[in-house]
């Protein structure tokens, strides 16, 4: 039996494994304050890089990033009633502006409370809603196009580590555009944008397509997701794009003077990804050993352990292993010069290669006093740790693992993302065609790998729709997406209602 | 006279003009959110590059970035009396986590009021300090070199934009060390971190210095400071750098096994900047046409704004203009692309232009007929953009252009950081030897120019150290810092307290 870096495997408990997974690799933990995660420096490494390829394909598009504040008044969400029904109001609400010591103890100062609480932003249209309506007047001023990076808070009770936080970080933009049409372009744009950056940076396959009207932002005409498959076969939606219509600009008189000097409602968008993808990233690409990370997001791709044995000897081996991340820093990988590292701390090598493992560096070098007298390099590459039980290291010549570095960083990427479109399209299943089948086949014990069932379906409204909705809650299933790719629905009746369908929609369990 | 694009200049009311500029600029406004400001597109712009150059070089020196939750439980924060005390308890406090209609009324929820109010985060000591009580066990973890990227909140009864917000963005570093040596050369490492991010970036020229122990971070040991002189006169401390001592450790225990075994408290560091310095820019370079931006941190460094006449020529004028910014962009300044940008915004050329100067962008080219027609391009510097009162309009080649692009962009950044060097270090006097006379000095209207005096003074304590805050505060001026660089104070006496003076210290109105 192999016996793994991790001390529960997937198999066996696929949320104990995530934590673990999380834990093991120094991504984040708790912080002691209901609901928030601290994210440490590996966790926020990804995170960083992430942000840094999302940014410059944001901005590339015409896009420009802004702050809104943190608090928005009371008032502001009590405009938007349906968008607050939404958000169910569970919210941090601040109501003082000062402490006090008040007999020995510190408590909010009853003398400084605010006329009217702020509410800590649970995502910020109803406060750039009021700014666009004062900066937008005439046509001229449209498309505007914003972003903004941020902390944002929506009180959660039950919380998991990235994948659903009190305080988490994400990105949020919001599009002001002259017409409906121009705004569904710019909501599938982003779509796009998010499925190209899952796809090419995270290794994450995923599929586009609309949220079902009940699944939808509240307030949005049309919700789009990306939506990916995680190994225990649930959905993670990893990123949404909304058209809101001219919802929020009735809401807030977000209006425009048209070529003809007519005035008109601007139609605007939002969308946002979040840490979230990190959890995403975890659950992709994560093994028993711990994180395997694709090297375009990995902090540090190429992680040098020199294997001391408190000898003099040991000078040379780690002169050898900076010289050898010299050269290979200034060698180029994904366009971007390769991240290579020396880990000098002390501690045991073998412990820091498997710390290095369970952080999922693609690629660790062991080098000791052997490798440099031959002139070597042992490796090995995280996306492929094992043949059989053991460790597959690869040994070469320092000259053909300098000459190979950027083709085996390209080869992880590869096959990282590789191994899960195979696991993503091989477990889309097209050949259940009742309901009652349908529910059968999720009525298995939650650990069981499922995967999604693509189902036709007549796209009900109303109480047909209420219906639906509640059979798939039942079941502890739900419709994730209608694939912007849809195969010929000719023919078949829906799923739920014996209508004739309109469209594909998937279905599986989710997060 | 010059007819000036602002409509108020620094010389008759300073602060209506910083106001201008910002507004005019387009850099930030009020958000309706009291205290809080929208940092718009090219404000935001300019924080972006500044976080970019300064994060750089931030991680190139060791430090980790991560990220610690918004909110402290208010008993974390009861912990650290002495650190509340300074920060006056004026803090955004959470009571509920809910709202509720009730009577058609949205309030915070009386069901759902929290056990134990959380703080929004004044700064993070507390929460990192509990961190690290956590992950330092021994000497082998230290130092610890951590740094975020953060919003905080401070509640502020007369706010200016960026210069002093409610909220505000800014870096904290926090790191612990195995002894008072290591965590001092810390601080001062960073110090010198933000002294040449200043003085390279900004083109801001600071001096670096110790405050005086009452000016001190609450719980300091000693803080260090970079001061800037603005235009006005007045300092503007741009960062500060903190030693802690042993004060956040012994009350959050943060100790370690040293290698001979035993337990020992680790000495921490804490230090940062803000968006203020968004602020300390527009204060330092901005003229009475608006902003000047150092082409370091100019999110355009050269926008070009083809001259349109609604004719057929247009479309060369524009494609013109495209070909120029694809060359420049294949160059590099500063060892990044150079950021060119074509202005194809509709509206008439001359108001563009203005709205490009009114932005402080480094050069500013105005394409038209005659131009495509010569193969030429007409551009003015905004570091120097009159000749008297005429604007002055450069001509040249466009091989010529293309060619010294660089160089000019140089110019720009090295003569705005001269021209500001130059009014630091005239405006320092030194020849003011008397309390009596130091008082006369300051006895001016506010809006008079005084620059600052060095004075020798004797490092009172206690007492005499409060009569000393007490004299200065009534003068509406304060001791800036003791400066690193001193000049022998051999024979002189403290111009306080009249006892043998132990250094100089620079005396100045402030922000």
């Amino acid at each position: 039996m192999v016996n793994h870096a991790l001390s529960v495997t997937r198999a066996e408990n696929f949320a104990s494994w995530y934590q673990a997974v999380v834990d093991q690799g120094d991504l984040a933990e708790e912080s002691g304050v209901r609901g928030c995660m601290i994210i440490k420096p590996w966790g926020y490494g990804i995170w960083q890089r992430m942000q840094e390829l999302l940014d410059r394909r944001i901005r590339e598009t015409g896009h420009e990033n802004c702050y809104f504040p943190l608090f928005i008044p009371l008032s502001f969400i009590a405009k938007e009633a349906q968008h607050v029904e939404g958000f169910a109001k569970e919210m941090a609400v601040v109501t003082h502006h000062r402490l006090k010591m008040i007999d020995g103890e510190l408590i909010p100062d009853p003398d400084a409370k605010l006329e009217e609480p702020l509410i800590v932003r649970p995502t910020s249209e109803t406060l750039i809603g009021a700014a666009f309506q004062r900066w937008i007047r005439s046509h001229r001023d449209l498309p505007l196009l914003l972003n903004q990076w941020a902390n944002v808070v929506r009180w959660e009770m039950r919380t998991r580590l990235f994948l659903r936080t009190t305080e988490f970080l994400w990105q949020e933009g919001h599009t002001a555009h002259a017409s409906e049409q121009e705004a569904l372009e710019e909501t599938l744009r982003v779509l796009e944008i998010y499925r190209s950056f899952a796809e090419d940076a995270l290794a994450m396959p995923v599929i586009t397509g609309e949220k079902p009207a009940h699944e939808r932002f509240p307030g949005a005409d049309n919700t789009f997701s990306i939506e990916a498959m995680m190994q225990d076969g649930k959905a993670l939606q990893a990123g949404t794009s909304h058209y809101l219509g001219t919802h929020f600009s009735i809401a807030q008189n977000i209006r425009y003077q048209t070529e003809h000097g007519d005035l008109a409602y601007a139609h605007t968008t939002s969308w946002g990804v979040s840490t979230r993808l990190v959890g995403g990233v975890v659950m992709t690409h994560g093994d028993d050993d711990g994180l395997r990370l694709p090297p375009i997001i990995a902090p540090k791709q190429i992680v040098l352990v020199p294997i001391l044995r408190d000898r003099p000897e040991d000078s040379a081996v780690v002169e050898y292993c900076d010289a050898l991340a010299a050269d290979l820093r200034i060698l180029s990988a994904f366009g971007e010069p390769i991240r290579a590292y020396v880990d000098r701390k002390t501690g045991r090598p073998v412990d820091k290669r498997w710390a290095w493992v369970k952080k999922g560096v693609p690629i660790i070098c062991e080098i000791g006093g052997r490798d440099v007298s031959s002139n070597a390099v042992s490796f090995i590459r995280r996306d492929r740790l094992r043949k059989g039980e053991k460790i597959d290291t690869v040994n070469c010549s320092r000259d053909e693992f300098v000459s190979t570095a950027e083709a085996l960083l390209r080869e992880v990427q590869t096959s990282l993302h590789a191994e899960a479109r195979e696991r993503l399209f091989s477990n889309i299943r097209p050949d259940i065609d009742t309901l009652a089948d349908l529910h059968s086949f999720f009525q298995t014990a939650e650990s069981e790998f499922r995967g999604w069932v693509s189902v036709p379906w007549s796209k009900p409204e109303g109480d047909a729709l209420n219906a639906v909705e509640a059979q798939l809650k039942a079941a502890k299933i739900s419709i994730r997406n209608a694939p912007l790719k849809q195969d010929s629905v000719e023919g078949r009746r829906c799923i739920f209602t014996n209508q004739p369908a309109k469209e594909f929609v998937l279905v599986g369990r989710t997060y």
